[in-house]
C-alpha cells in the first residue's frame, strides 16, 4: 500500500522529498493507523499504556512454563541458543501423526521443566532396553528450554495435491508457501518440511539434546529434512532485554515488537478470528537463512555501513537522532539529505513504511566454510505473524531496494502454522486439528 | 608395546585372563612405568603431590592472560565454546607471512584482554575507511577467549615438496602428516591446512567475532581452508571443572591429563629438547571430526551403550567401582567376567594400556543434517601431546578393536605444530621460526 509502484522505483531508486512525504502521508488510513502512533510517540516495540507491565525475567538457567493459551517460545524473552528442525512424516497413518503428538507433547512437557525426556529417564529404566533419555543433559537445569511446534503446508496437502490424512480441508487459507522474491537463492534442500521444532534455550546443550529426543521418538514417523544451529539471538523479544548485535556489528531488533506490547500482538502476532478455529491463539511461523557476506561488508567503510542500515553503529541510534530507543525520524535532514536514507534497511523495514510489523525472533550462525575461503555464516531469520502475507512477505516486498541486499542471500525459506498452547495434561500439541 | 598382534586380535577380539594380564605385566617398564603409579594410586588425571595446587577458575566473563611460556588454549580451562578454523597461506612471500603473524599476534592480543581487534575499534576510526574491528562483540566480556595458532605440515613442505618459504629446513621431525586409520572417512576438503586458529571463549559471539576478525586480518595473505564451531566442552582439562557429558550421553573426561598434572604435562603435553629448538614450550595440535551416529547408539540398550563405553552411565564410575573417579580396575571379575571389557572404549584408550597419554580439549557439534534424515552430530576431537606418533597415533592405533567404532566414522584430520607463549609485547607468535 505505501511502496511506490515497481515503475517509480526503477525509474529513481532514491526518490526524495515528494515521494517521502507521500509516505508519511499514507499513514492516516486503514493498519498503518497504529504505525503512525507509534511513529509519534514512539516506536511499535516500545511499551505504552495500555501493554502489560515488563516482568522480572527468568534466570537463564529457570524453567519456562510449558502449558499456556500461546506456545512458550514466540514472546518469551528470546534465549541465546537455538536448535532449529524441519521434518518430513515418512508415514500415511493419520492415527501415527497423532500418536507422535502426544508422545512429543509429553516429552516436551518434562524436558521444559528440566527433567529426562521420558519418566525412567537416561538411567532408570531395564538395563537391556534403550534409555528413554539420551543422557547428554544429565545434570544441567532446564536453561529457559522452549520447545515450539508448526505445522508445513505440505501435511495437509503435498506438492502433488494428495491429502494423505485427510486435512486439506482444514487447511488454513493463509498457510500457503511462500512466493519468490527477486534475489532470492533458495536451496529447497533446506527449505520447506512437514513440521518443525523451534528448540531454544540458554545452554545449546539444553536445546540439542531436547531435538534429539523428540527425534528419537520420532523414529519411523518421521524423517529429519533440515536443521539449524544458532548463537546469539539477534532480537529482544522483552524490554527486559538488551538489544543484541547481529553479525554486520549493528544492535539488531530495537524496534521489534515486545512481550509487553499486548495490543500489538493481538494485531500482528496471535491468530485470532477470522482464520482457522484450531489455530486460534496460534501464530505463523516464516524462517529465511540469510547468508551474510561479511566479507565484502567488512571491507566498506563505516559511513557507508550506517547508511545502509540507517543506524549509527556504536549506539544504535537512527541516524540523526542520538540514543537507540530515539524514534525513527523519517523528516529530518542534515546538510540537505534525508538522515534516514530511503534506500537503508531501517527506513523500508520500519513499520511506518512497510505498513505491518512482525515479531522477529532470529538468531546468528555460522556454519563452517563455502569452500571459496569464506565463512558461510548469517542471520537464521525467524519471524512470527498472524498472517505471512500482511507479515513477512509485505516487509520484504517493501525490501526490494533495501542497500543491504547487496550484502545478504536469502538460501532457505520455510513457513509454518504454529498451534496455540498445550492448556494442561490432558492436551497435546494439534490436538484440536487432529481430532476436531 | 602393550597391543595384541593383529593376528591374536583377530581369532580372539576379547581375549580372556591370559591377555589381559600380560598386558597389566607390561606396565613395569619404560613409558608404562608412570602409568602404572597412576593406575595403582590413582589416576593421570588427578592431582598427584608433585602437581600444582588447583587454582581457583576464572569467571567465566574474565580475561585468561596473554604472554606466557606456553599458548594459552591448551592447559587453560576449557571454555564452553569453540570456533576452529584452519587455513592456506596464499602468498609466497614470507615477509607478507611473518606481517601477518605480527598483525595476528597484535589483535590477539587486544581481543582476548575483551577489547576491538584494532586501536581504533569498530566505531573510532575514520567514516570513511573500514572499521578494524567488525562490532559484533561490542559490550561483550573478554568472556575467557584464547586464541592459539598452529602450522601444519604444508607451511614447511608443500605436497608437491616445494619449500615456499624456505622452512623446510626446519620443520620439526614429528610434524607429519597422520596416518590412515582403519574405519577413516576423511575428507580432504575439511582436513590439513597450513595455519590454524583455536578460539575458545565461554560466549560464541566472542569466538566468531576473534576468528572473523583475524581472517579479515588475513585478507589476501590467506585463505580459510575449513572451519568448525563446538559447543559443550567434552572434556575437563582442570580438576576445578566438573566433568562433561558428550552426545553419547557419557561422561567424557575424567581421566584427561588436566592443567594441574605438572609433571605429565611436561612428560607428554610440552614439546622439550630434542624437537626443533624454536617449538620448545610448545605442543601439537591434533583435530578429529568424530561423527556420532546417535540413532544406532540411542536404540542400544543401556547395559551395551556402559560395556562399549566401559563407565556406568549415570555416575560415570568405571564399570564394577562405584564413583566416577575411582581407579580403573582391569582385574576386577563380577561373575566370571572382566568388570571393564577388553573392546571398551576405556579400556583401549586408558593410559594404563595405551602406553601413553594425550590432552584432550574437544567439543560437540551439530552440523544440521545428513541428507538421510539423521543429525549430523559428534565430536569435534582435539589434543595435544610432545609428539603426534606417540601421543595420538598411539592411542587411535590401540582403539582398533574398540567396541565404540561402530558407532563413530572420523570424517576430518590435522595436525599442527603450536609454537610457544608470545613472551611480551615485542614477542608474536612464530617469531623464532620465521627470525630464527
Amino acid at each position: 500500500m505505501t511502496e511506490p509502484s515497481p515503475t517509480e522505483a526503477a525509474a529513481d531508486p532514491r526518490p526524495a522529498g515528494l515521494s517521502r512525504r507521500r509516505l508519511l502521508g499514507a499513514l492516516g488510513a486503514g493498519t498503518a493507523g497504529v504505525l503512525a502512533a507509534g511513529a509519534a510517540g514512539g516506536v511499535i516495540g516500545r511499551a505504552t499504556a495500555d501493554d502489560a507491565p515488563a516482568a522480572a525475567g527468568p534466570a537463564p538457567t529457570d524453567a519456562v512454563p510449558f502449558h499456556g493459551e500461546h506456545q512458550a517460545g514466540i514472546v518469551t524473552p528470546a534465549q541465546d541458543r537455538l536448535h532449529f528442525v524441519a521434518l518430513d512424516v515418512t508415514t500415511d497413518d493419520r492415527e501415527e501423526l497423532a500418536q507422535l503428538l502426544r508422545d512429543w507433547t509429553a516429552a516436551a512437557r518434562r524436558m521444559t521443566a528440566g527433567q529426562d525426556a521420558g519418566p525412567d529417564g537416561a538411567v532408570g529404566g531395564s538395563e537391556w532396553a534403550p534409555p528413554d533419555d539420551t543422557g547428554e543433559a544429565i545434570g544441567l537445569p532446564a536453561s529457559g528450554l522452549t520447545l515450539t511446534v508448526g505445522f508445513g503446508p505440505t501435511l495437509f496437502t503435498t506438492a502433488d495435491g494428495r491429502d494423505r490424512f485427510g486435512l486439506a480441508a482444514r487447511r488454513p487459507a493463509p498457510l500457503v508457501e511462500l512466493p519468490a522474491f527477486p534475489g532470492d537463492q533458495i536451496d529447497p534442500a533446506i527449505s520447506g518440511g512437514d513440521l518443525c521444532i523451534q528448540a531454544c534455550a540458554n545452554d545449546p546443550q539444553v536445546a540439542v539434546h531436547a531435538v534429539r529426543n523428540l527425534v528419537r521418538i520420532g523414529a519411523g514417523v518421521v524423517s529429519v529434512r533440515w536443521s539449524q544451529l544458532g548463537f546469539g539471538r539477534t532480537s529482544s523479544t522483552s524490554t527486559a532485554q538488551a538489544t543484541p548485535r547481529n553479525l554486520f556489528g549493528f544492535k539488531d531488533g530495537t524496534d521489534n515488537l515486545k512481550a509487553e506490547n499486548g495490543s500489538a500482538l493481538d494485531r500482528f502476532v496471535w491468530v485470532g478470528d477470522g482464520d482457522a478455529d484450531w489455530l486460534r491463539g496460534g501464530s505463523y511461523l516464516v524462517t529465511r537463512r540469510i547468508r551474510m557476506l561479511v566479507e565484502p561488508w567488512d571491507s566498506s567503510p563505516l559511513r557507508e555501513q550506517e547508511l545502509t542500515i540507517g543506524r549509527a553503529k556504536g549506539s544504535g541510534a537512527p541516524l540523526g537522532q542520538r540514543a537507540e530507543f530515539d524514534p525513527v525520524d523519517f523528516t529530518k535532514q542534515v546538510d540537505g539529505e534525508f538522515a534516514v536514507p530511503e534506500t537503508s534497511h531501517v527506513f523500508l523495514a520500519h513499520p511506518t513504511n512497510s505498513g505491518t510489523a512482525i515479531l522477529r525472533r532470529g538468531y546468528s550462525f555460522v556454519d563452517g566454510t563455502d569452500g571459496l575461503g569464506r565463512l558461510d555464516a548469517g542471520l537464521f531469520f525467524i519471524a512470527f505473524q498472524k498472517d505471512p502475507e500482511t507479515g513477512f512477505v509485505q516487509v520484504q516486498r517493501n525490501l526490494r531496494l533495501d542497500a543491504m541486499n547487496e550484502y545478504v542471500r536469502h538460501t532457505s525459506s520455510a513457513v509454518f502454522a504454529c498451534p496455540p498452547g498445550v492448556r494442561d495434561d490432558a492436551d497435546w500439541w494439534g490436538r484440536a486439528l487432529l481430532e476436531g
